[in-house]
């Protein structure tokens, strides 16, 4: 990979940090559902949302929505891949202090379409568990018809940057004396209710993915 | 603008559907608080997460996230933006079937950068507004210098295409009586209480905005 990338990405030069940069910028990726996935097709910048997993240094997208578009481009594609979390919004007493707090990393690379049935099981199985944890061992294995009917993107994580923002708003010090309320509104990811398939047949108890991830997503 | 791009974005031909479309899509888009500016530099895709506001068909990207690269395109730079809601985990009884609940906006075209001192005034309102109604008047207006340190861009919405799945999963007929617990677990963006910014002065009561805003989001 070009030396460029890394300076584009503002990679830190201190090793140290560039340690700690590494830990924090996977564990947002860990932490997100939805990624964006940005490429370049028809000479113009197209941005498709998509599920993915993390198998160590391997990000795996669900890459079945760009598929019609990825499957034209032979050899991989270059990506973009952006995962961001809105921890809250920032108000500050100026228009112009006002900000987000978040929590994103940037990985770029060249994706490859993950091909043989085993490694795309596994990928899928990486996908489903990034998820739900625990929920692959829970349902029917996908048939070697419906692991070719998917399209699995590999891409390594080499290249990957994080930004992040937290705390209360840093309004001027000239401002920080008018009667505005200025703070922090926290915003998070809310898990709802379990609604159960209509057509489920008997009587089945919620599985045990679903109840773990209730008992953490509760207050 | 070229057709290829109504055709890439599979705009309906029905008129009638083509208005519920748009309407959809820019429903999806005003429900969002992020969006993900995806753009060519140096021959690859970048995807950079950032705030914006419509005002009636011209979206407004607070582009100070991507100023040091959009700067060096003069005229315009071809941008993709999507915008996604997370509505919930669709668990399937087979893992090929599990989706996810989603509404989704793509919007493609040029992006400008507003130059004019009074527009970027008024798109920084939007933007402000969009993130927090009622917020512009109730905090101390942008300085012509603050404006001047501020990129704001502009994109009309001329080519925009909406995507959404909501309901329980799908799986197969042959699969409907597996003993698997299926169904949807619903999500959504929740707000936390507000954290006052611990230099606030005095006795500040929580804006309107706030109160409002806390309201629409309460259960």
């Amino acid at each position: 990979m070009p030396d460029e990338l890394s300076t584009a990405l503002a990679l830190r030069r201190h090793p140290e940090r560039a340690v700690e940069d590494r830990a924090a910028a996977l564990a947002v990726l860990d932490a997100g559902l939805v990624c964006h996935v940005g490429f370049v097709a028809g000479g113009r910048p197209w941005v498709i949302p998509t599920t993915y997993g993390r198998e160590g240094d391997t990000l795996y997208l669900h890459g079945s929505p760009l598929s019609r578009t990825l499957r034209t481009l032979a050899g991989g594609v270059d990506v973009c891949v952006t995962i961001t979390l809105l921890d809250g919004l920032v108000l500050a007493r100026s228009a112009f202090s006002h900000s987000m707090n978040y929590r994103s990393v940037v990985v770029v690379g060249r994706a490859g379409e993950v091909t043989d049935g085993a490694d795309k099981g596994a990928a899928l199985r990486c996908i489903v568990e990034h998820v739900l944890p625990g929920r692959w061992d829970e349902v029917r294995p996908p048939t070697p018809k419906e692991l070719s009917a998917t399209v699995v993107l590999a891409l390594a994580l080499d290249h990957l940057s994080a930004k992040a923002r937290s705390g209360a708003p840093l309004d001027a010090a000239g401002d920080r004396a008018l009667p505005v309320w200025a703070g922090e509104v926290p915003m998070a990811r809310s898990v709802g209710d379990p609604r159960p398939d209509p057509a489920l047949i008997g009587d089945v108890p919620l599985p045990a993915s679903v109840v773990t991830m209730m008992r953490a997503a509760a207050p």
